[in-house]
């Protein structure tokens, strides 16, 4: 066993902090404030390999694991959470592509992905399904050996008309998973539409909408693999995803243990810095080990996922669970360490709250992770 | 013993009941969105009786206890957590001016004040003071026998601008809590002014903002009781003031959790309603329990404060820490059981999980009541 | 509403903390270690009026309420938690007989078990039910007129083989809960028999063995009330039980408050008194804290059960559920607090945690609770 | 980094639960019931080069690292908690003489400590002193150049009365930690007595008593290193000793969570195995992930140490205060689920859950964890 990184991946994270401190960190809370979607900052991570992280050098990615990407996006998300979350969607769209595309598709759409001369969204949530994935509705029907027509919604959709590229799930076939397929949808395909951006709690540097298709007509050439093969892609990318969304749980974590240590070294009260009050010292220790085993979570299923390990889903689960829980308690203490500034949109604690309590509902919401742990264990046993 | 409420206060329950959910439910989501202060709709509440809870009648009040506070702020604040804040802090300086006011303040302020023609803001917290706050430095010179010459800041003040009448706390004389009187500073008096209105997490139907005081004349006969009582009227305030901060914690959590056992009856998911998994079921048991206990260590509370009794501050700082906690609990498993619904500012949920946040913060942070309790415990033993 | 003792109560927990100051206390680490079942003591309890406490004076009892109950069980568990928790079980016995014995019945056994001359054992549990009581599986196959012939065992009882009467639950009809009848079975019928004590990890004070029926006779005028009814008895007694058990809870963590206070004041470390420590004064907030808010919720609920409030099922599960929980927590802190000495059993505290361990299991385990918590407001929303 | 073990590891890991599995597990109950200390098992496990686990294989060590270590005592732990934690202690001081023993010292000792002819046991705790451990007062008293007179009691020592060899922390010199030796002092040398064991809650398998000197003549060639190192080695080996305590938790929370994966798959209750039910399953997904977390945390520590990484005492403080508080916690809900059963000393849950309470105390209580993470915190920041 190993628990240190690699000098590639200490130059990475030394990259991607730099990148965080001077790119996002002054900006977020403007974003935060005014809903902007930064794509010109994205464009400049994409320009530092970080908007095809998973995806084969040839085509313009990074070619890089599962456990450089925690780093990555952990790093990123110390400088704005929401932004490093819609990151990890656009490269996980760009990996499935990778991954699943046949040559003409790779060629077509990845190196401007790559370049996030292209950006994708990911479109599984219906209204009215959640967690229950399988259950979708939306339609697609073969148009002769041409392509499809799509009709349906899709809900809760991270850089809705932000967007340039879509990965839609939608039923090709029969009822359950196994009639499900993936179809890429470009922005401006006659018959696409989006909703209103949803009014959201956090994460407002990127547009959440509903994504509409009536009688939307999709090429055949625009299918990523077989019919059929849409739900497994789903499912296979959740391992990833959930291993993204904990280290962007991480960055936010991480960030406000390191404001509210400085804040109560700084701030005194009653003729002592608030850091020589015990019970804030043993809280301070608490949020440390805590991010500590949330990250060591993290860390410990990327690097399943990268070996291909068959405990893989199961610690994606649990890493997902414990991070995005684990995370949020620690921003919420930072937050009460800060006192009345605490409150105040201007200090960045709340911002991060508001951020980071998704990530315990997203990806499958975290009663949704205790499901898969538990049926691994029970049928392990 | 009797844990039964009396047939007077089950009317003003459902009075308080039918208000809020007329006048206060159906606009917090649009009051918060755009930061409006509804004076006219706290008008409303003052025909009720609700301006001048604890106010003789004598001077337009409604005499209540405590108790009957704790109720009704417990059922504004199912209506909008953050009016009914505001409304307690305007009835907070309103009950201390019925106390401690000599006939003539009472005579000029108190009618107004109940009708809410006059809007009171209570002014303790400054810039780098916060929970320790006999260290205050605002300072009101003599100037002559005529009146104060008032100069220093104060922050975080919860309806800064928009209230009429601000209760002021500021030394007179020497350092430390002996020194402090209290001030009755009108609005337009020269020399006041406000800072710009906070950003902030929630509260957002009552403005905060920063009251600054430069060589600003305020008459003798403003000053509230004798020199030097100021800080002893704002404790004597203070466990009061907790109990109706965990009232309003008690409203917003009973609002979630109905809503939140109404989202699941009604939402489908796997083919059944939420309401039918075993997991949801005992998240609901739980938060219905915690809500509960929160009630009645509130209602204890108030009781031990209406009756004297020896124990009213131990039992205040108890229920405040306890009901802030559990209640902020209770509406962030809401949030969790609303899934990406949670999120959505529409279902009002992420607005109750921030206008709750601060509970546990303001009227002394939790950790002020954990050394209120243990100095009274370790004392006592 | 009203949160003070009445001067009657006032008096009765004056007397019983004395009783369990000089009778318990002294001698309840010398029955956890050598199992000693203390009948003269509890004698001594009789003598006072608390082993039938819910029994009409007509009888022999003391004819009080269930408030009355928590506050003596509460105080006698100070003393010993296994010996007030085996005096809980004793009283709902007397107190089922009185409730729906016939005049025979009731001038038969109530003196004797008011005096404690008789001791009386409540047989539910099976080996392989639990908390599934209705599909209990002892039978009670009717011989002539004259009475049953009973078959089965019972697990887990408390007092078995020291108990002179047996209330046994027993399948006298179809399946289901509307099978069941209660049968009073005295110590010395042929055909009964006892399993060795159960090795425990507390509740040493009384025996827990199994109860076994082999062709057991029981005459017809020891079944108590008609045949059918056992299961409504059984559940009608659990409201109370469960409010006596946390009862016993709130006793042990009492205890355990007390002395974590005593100690953390006596015991340096460091050259101040632990009681100097603001981590160890802010855990005794929150002890304290919980504690109240655990008695609230005892007293809120047997003060429902004395109204007949149809809210006192659920209250009783919640206080239930919340206190037991609670005082478990509050002893394992007092533990941590004690450092080694917590360890030891000389000092008192492992054993409290080991005896209040089970509450969260008895009297239906706390899952059950919630199941019952969560019914009642699903079926009320 | 690498989250798998090694080929040697697995090989270890393999060995140790065939052994625990074998010599172990069977009599950990009985052993708990009667206070039996086990040496003949004890050198079964020496035999297989655990009890010399980091000593140099020259001197008849294992010459392993802390990580092997750990996995060595988590898989021991598996089998009997309490014995596996007698040999982190035998070893400790095992490995204190090989690394700062002279050559005669290890010639004379380490043999026969490998091969537990000579248990060892470690006195550091004095009765009145507990986590203060610089304020010791034990004396050693230069007796000519021929050696020490020392005198004092130290308290809690595990293996008192059984261990041959004693490492005895006392002062030689000035106040303070500066002033402290180790001697390694003999059973039978006149002057040295025993007290009588202590009841205990768990931990049962090795005595624990009070190590008392009077006028204890040590010669000169007993001290290890030279006068004043004392306290400097026992912090050194506190790391270590944190992790391997640890490391005894992860063993018993880990045959709890198996133990009661197997129960709720075999009890059937209302007509389903308890596994059915989704609060069960919930539970064990929470369990399963915390041991993950524990495991990850300990391990990561061990790396450190192994490594001389300056963060291993932060990350060992980090590893012992989550996984004993996480692992006590898994075997209270494995009891939990095991309903009445877990209360029955015959299922073994609570002789965990008693055997693991000591491990939030032992080797600096939890509380003191917080104060050394917090101040490597506060200085790094």
């Amino acid at each position: 066993m190993d628990f240190t990184l690699s000098e590639e991946q200490a130059q990475i994270v030394a990259m991607v902090d730099a990148f965080a401190a001077e790119r996002l960190a002054p900006c977020t809370g403007e974003w935060d404030r005014t809903a902007h979607f930064p794509l010109d900052v994205m464009r400049g991570a994409a320009a530092l390999g970080l908007a095809g992280v998973f995806v084969d050098p040839e085509h313009g990615g990074s070619g890089l694991g599962r456990l450089d990407g925690a780093l990555i996006f952990e790093g990123l998300a110390r400088g704005c959470v929401s932004t490093s979350a819609f990151l990890t969607i656009h490269n996980m769209v760009a990996g499935m592509i990778d991954r699943y595309g046949d040559p003409e598709q790779k060629a077509r759409w990845l190196p401007a992905l790559c370049a996030m001369e292209t950006v994708a969204s990911y479109c599984l949530t219906e209204p009215g399904s959640g967690s229950d994935a399988a259950a979708l509705r939306t339609t697609a029907r073969a148009d002769g050996d041409s392509g499809y027509v799509l009709n349906g919604a899709k809900a809760f959709i991270s850089g809705a008309g932000a967007s340039n590229l879509y990965a839609v799930m939608c039923r090709t076939g029969e009822a359950g998973p196994k009639g499900i397929s993936c179809l890429l949808v470009e922005k401006g395909t006659p018959g696409m539409s989006f909703g209103a951006p949803e009014r959201k709690m956090g994460w407002n540097s990127q547009p959440t909408a509903t994504v509409s298709f009536d009688d939307c007509r999709v090429p055949a050439e625009n299918r990523l693999g077989p019919e059929g093969h849409g739900f497994r892609y789903a499912m296979a990318g959740l391992d990833g995803g959930r291993i993204n969304i904990a280290a962007c749980s991480l960055g936010g974590a991480a960030w406000a243990l390191e404001a509210a240590t400085a804040h109560v070294k700084e701030r005194v009260a009653f003729g002592k810095p608030l850091s020589a009050l015990q019970a804030v010292q043993f809280r301070l220790a608490d949020m440390a080990t805590a991010l500590e085993a949330s990250r060591l979570m993290t860390w410990a299923a990327a690097d399943a996922l990268d070996r291909g390990d068959p405990e893989a889903t199961k610690r994606s689960a649990m890493a997902k669970r414990f991070a995005t829980d684990a995370c949020f308690e620690i921003v919420d203490e930072a937050l009460q360490l800060f006192g009345g500034y605490g409150y105040i949109a201007d200090y960045g604690v709340e911002q991060r709250l508001r951020d980071l309590r998704v990530h315990r509902i997203l990806e499958g919401a975290n009663d949704i992770m205790r499901v898969i742990i538990s049926r691994k264990l029970l049928d392990a046993a």
